[in-house]
């Protein structure tokens, strides 16, 4: 028996008492049981995005939402400045290719970030630019890039800030309105440790605005819709009905932990895993701030990135992921976000051990286990 | 106790076996795993739209999926015809509008049908037009278009036929190649008897030719980027894996019954229900050809049906629905599809028969509960 293991960067495991919430039997969406569900994750939603606005909660997965956020706020023509260090930045190119924007791309490569001057730069350079478009997490890289930083570039102007929180949000802190973001955009499989399918966006006041302003057609993704009926505590269309039952439980979960040591938590998790790969003698890939939801690592020379990942699933069980295109066979990503404890980062780095053992590789065994023990006790 | 019982006209009771199915930990979908469960899908979709075609499942509900089947094949500017006798046909209005559509709407009242002559009248006088959008299954009505009909008026012409399948498909004979039917739109939550968040889409070669033209901003619901990976076995981004999963289990159920018996069954229920309502005095709302998925009943001089509706709820436990804007207070709707069974219709009749008596009606116990058993005798 070989236990299995999620630690992909996502989708992450949903824990037991999740999953058989979910299996109860349905619940129809017009009646007062999914009234007062309703009820209760429209308000913890509000306190996990940390802000005031509306949390809207559209059936689709990440991609769906970020395209909610650049249908429902900008228009064909309108100038965009992309922040582009990975996949996922790629996709907001893709999105906005695909919405007939002017793209003004921040290229960094692959594990680096764009530091927040060179977005107020490109602003000073557009001043009729109408969104930047940034990850939060990269997950394709394992970089955190400075939403902060670059929320105060667009602080007092007209131009919103659109953030990709599908591996931040419940992971790392990104209080929406105390930091200014205009548009937050999760999913329900990352932090929130649910089955994907359900989208989450939260827009300021200034990003309402640009909404009344867009003219980029939607229907089903058309958010100023979906909050009058949220507002009035209804679903406008048949929601995901189960997702939204297992997100119910989910936020019990992280309220009872309290949403700063949810943070603490996957601070500690990343710092972890990170010593523990530092202590095989292995080259994290972030050389800037890593995000606390994975850590990317670079193989040894000679090692192909993709036979790490093979040799966790097929000799662990475990499913981690390799890196994606310029970093392909050269990193390996391990996944520590959303239902994921101590002993689950234990058991990667004892499962690295024998991965690159396996592959030939001299291995101190324990090593990386005990770093990582270090951080724990330290930590705790 | 009163044992729960969903009887609305979506969403459908998801089977225990199904729901437990989905319960099991969650497998990461770029794994041999997933791969395994998508070629089973894909090839069971195949079989249940009746078509050699791709049939694609994005992560989104009905309306998402109606909305990609526009997006997708049309062009701002472009004129269509609406077949409008129902308060889904306004959501093919919405959507016609909200691309910019130029619309022809061919209005029925509720609870009737448009004829495909007039459906055919309008194509010649509009030589231009690009689509024909209809329901199949009406819900909010009861009404059953007829399909097969329209789609011998779009038969070699160039104008796609766009079909809302959402309360039909595994419900109502909807064999799409035979017919020619351009583009099945449906959902998980109705005839899957799965909980909502999947959408189901098919195109014809005649389609996918309108889609090679159609120039509307999509990426989330890019059918044909959706499509090349479909056939590569691949998901293109995070699919909504729970619900595929559940997917996989109903597609056997559905195989193991055999389709021609799930139609049976299906028009079986519809015939009881009927029965049962005429047998206590109760008109049917539907003078045309009535769905097989709900009954919608008139309720008699002096009641409101939003009474019955609270009737079933309170005193049963049993969820059915009322009528929708022209129709509400006078009709209420019973749904009897997906996982639904004979017993299901005499459990609904029998509290029909107690609920209207409640409401000061007079009443021959047990007369709606025999009609039906005639029609399940009789069918059997």
């Amino acid at each position: 028996m070989k236990k299995y293991q999620l630690m992909a960067p996502g989708p992450t495991p949903v824990p037991s008492e999740v999953l058989l919430a979910m299996a109860r039997p349905i619940i129809h969406h017009r009646t007062p049981e999914y009234a007062a569900l309703f009820t209760e994750v429209r308000t913890g939603l509000k306190r996990l995005v940390q802000t005031r606005q509306e949390v809207l909660t559209p059936a689709c997965t990440g991609t769906g939402a970020m395209e909610a956020a650049v249908a429902n706020t900008l228009s064909a023509g309108d100038r965009v400045i992309v922040v582009n260090a990975g996949a996922f930045a790629q996709r907001w190119l893709a999105i906005a290719r695909a919405y007939r924007l002017q793209i003004v791309e921040l290229a960094a490569p692959h594990g680096e970030t764009v530091p927040a001057e060179r977005v107020a730069e490109a602003v000073r350079a557009n001043p009729d630019v109408k969104a930047v478009l940034v990850q939060h997490s990269e997950s394709s890289t394992g970089v955190l890039h400075d939403v902060r930083a670059y929320a105060q570039v667009t602080a007092g102007i007209d131009t919103v800030l659109i953030v990709d929180a599908v591996s931040s949000l419940g992971i790392a802190d990104l209080p929406m309105d105390a930091w200014g973001v205009d548009v937050v955009v999760s999913a329900s499989q990352k932090g929130l440790m649910l089955p994907p399918g359900l989208g989450i966006v939260a827009l300021s006041d200034k990003a309402w605005r640009a909404n009344a302003r867009s003219t980029s057609p939607r229907f089903y993704l058309d958010l100023a819709e979906e909050r009058k009926y949220a507002e009035k505590n209804e679903a406008r269309f048949t929601p995901a009905v189960s997702i939204m039952v297992g997100l119910r439980e989910v936020l019990r979960m992280i309220e009872a932990e309290g949403l700063a040591n949810v943070f603490r938590r996957h601070d500690r998790l990343s710092r972890a895993t990170r010593a523990g790969a530092e202590a095989l003698g292995l080259r994290l890939f972030v050389k800037t701030t890593p995000s606390p939801a994975l850590t990317a690592i670079e193989v040894p020379a000679g090692v192909d990135a993709d036979r790490v990942v093979e040799g966790f699933a097929t000799s662990h069980n475990i499913t981690i992921d390799g890196g994606r295109g310029p970093t392909k066979g050269k990193i390996f990503r391990i996944g520590h976000m959303g239902y994921a404890a101590e002993t689950d980062v234990i058991i990667a780095l004892a499962a690295l051990e024998q991965v690159l053992a396996d592959l030939g590789q001299p291995v101190d065994f324990g090593a990386s286990v005990r770093a990582a023990q270090k951080v724990f006790v330290v930590g705790s």
